[in-house]
């Protein structure tokens, strides 16, 4: 079982998975990326992975060829679906069990490389697929947070090439979420209004920042963006749950998600990237104060000690000139 | 002028430095570190480096050989020393002009890769001079908060492979930093200890994750590392700021750093790795609640999209098996 472990200095949790574990020794060096003859995520291959959690098929039964997506478990699984979470005491130290849950969205039968070489529509669904996996882990109480991810490349943490995303479902609201929605709320309070719709109006207006935009969404290198391309995808009206999304605009996110990675692939080549999604906790009622977004980080600055010690980032490159480069870059 | 911008969501502020900008297609490739040939941190090569600003010598004059420590400003300075705040809003965003320090500190005028390779009296000059450092930056009022860091190799940010580390100083206390004082305070007011007195009297009562002591130093595995071989080196008597350490404590850390460092370098064969001291901001008095400490990084795991998204970290190695790993691994 793997144990979340509480940092008394910071508060941080850390989680320990000895299930992901090497020996020591194993980690002279770092394994790299396996190609595509032997991957478990292409279709034909369904008994390379645990038995699926979800799918949605053209043909077949479970755990058969003719599924369009599919959802899996984690083969490694940082947190465990069974059990409680025993929080417990070791001297001044907090332990509690690693419950949760930890899936692989594998989103095309085929082996490709980015989510740019997929159509619109398959796009939607995965964002579809997206939405169902929350809707389904927020019945057990247990499941508190879910977060979405995706890494592409080696360098941004990806063990596989063939493009997938993630979800981990914490059973805390994780520390960075939590300041996002503290400080929201204590903006809603002063001002009255949610933190983001007032952002995404700025950004907006001024336009400088802009990298592209559709009817309810728009995509924008952030103000103090802590990487060079950094950038956030956020509907335009205020919505505080990412599952909360309705067909139409799941359309519009996979077309602007899709143009901004062309985009950003185009400029910076095809850099490996994570992106995430910031939602609000799976327990709460639609809040007035947090509003879901897209993060999209490439990974092409290190992070260094300075980083590590202080929480500053330091970015060499203007969102302003990175948001122009972007929106005159020429995408197929 | 560099450019400190704050996110208004996470109150993270980061700081925009066009004096280290590419082009934008300069992100295609990373570079990669220069090789001994060209390295203007070597001795003999004084003129390829900003006039210095300190240095310990055996001979010679100011920007000449004969040198064992060099200080010179970073040729790519993230914050700059002239100038003032001039703290204003652009809208909801919030910034300020980003002074500051940016020095470097080359341990040898050798080409050494590794401060294991460097002599403990050798060592012992550099705390020296992080100490001469911080005392002379602290006389001026725009400085808050100095971080001594160290990147070594490509992966951990090094940009130079000789030997060397390096002082920022920044105009505000870093949040990563406030956070650590803040939750020290919370602690000190509920139990009046120090937290991280009473943390390293329980990790020498426990002992499974001591790496190895001093008569005032310790060296261990955090309860709650984010990363496999995070180790933290602590003074075990209480001293706030790094700055007033004596003679004698710099002698007893240059040692336990060095061997702490061979045993990391010998059990995951020599890794990237940071390393940062965390003190108190330049302009407090001794604080009774905080307590300064080293925290080395070992780059042998990548962050992704959940350690992003947050702020968790998953650690595949339980830090009581790494410090048992160090303490049995052979050393010189």
């Amino acid at each position: 079982m793997p144990e979340l472990r509480r940092d008394p200095v910071t508060s941080r949790w850390i989680i320990i998975a000895v299930e992901r574990a090497k020996r020591p020794d194993d980690f002279r060096a770092v394994p790299s990326v396996p190609k595509a003859k032997e991957c478990p995520f292409c279709e034909g291959f369904e008994r390379a992975t645990p038995p699926e959690i979800a799918a949605v098929r053209t043909s077949g039964g479970r755990n058969e060829p003719g599924w369009r997506v599919r959802v899996v478990p984690n083969k490694f699984p940082a947190l465990m679906i069974e059990g409680d979470l025993d929080r417990r005491g070791e001297g001044m130290y907090d332990i509690m069990n690693g419950v949760g849950a930890h899936e692989v969205i594998i989103e095309s039968p085929k082996h490709l490389l980015s989510l740019t070489e997929m159509a619109e529509e398959s796009l939607r669904e995965v964002f579809r697929m997206y939405r169902e996996r929350l809707l389904d882990l927020r019945r057990d109480s247990r499941m508190v947070y879910g977060l979405l991810f995706k890494n592409v490349g080696e360098a941004a943490g990806a063990s596989l090439e063939h493009t997938h995303s993630q979800l981990i479902v914490t059973p805390i609201v994780p520390l960075r979420v939590q300041t996002e929605i503290d400080r929201s709320k204590l903006y809603f309070e002063y001002r009255g209004r949610c933190l983001l719709c007032d952002m995404v109006k700025q950004e907006l207006q001024s336009g400088i920042r802009l990298v592209c935009e559709t009817q309810q969404f728009v995509s924008f290198e952030p103000f103090a963006s802590r990487f060079p391309f950094e950038t956030h995808i956020i509907p335009k009206r205020h919505h505080s749950h990412f599952e909360s999304i309705d067909e139409g605009a799941m359309g519009e996110l996979a077309s602007i998600l899709r143009t901004t990675m062309l985009r950003i692939e185009k400029a910076v080549n095809h850099p490996p990237y994570n992106y995430l999604i910031h939602t609000s906790p799976l327990n709460t009622p639609p809040l007035e104060h947090y509003h879901w977004h897209f993060e999209i980080i490439p990974r092409i600055t290190r992070v260094a000690g300075f980083e590590w010690g202080t929480g500053f980032y330091i970015n060499p490159v203007p969102p302003e000139h990175a948001a122009q480069y972007l929106r005159e870059v020429r995408i197929p």
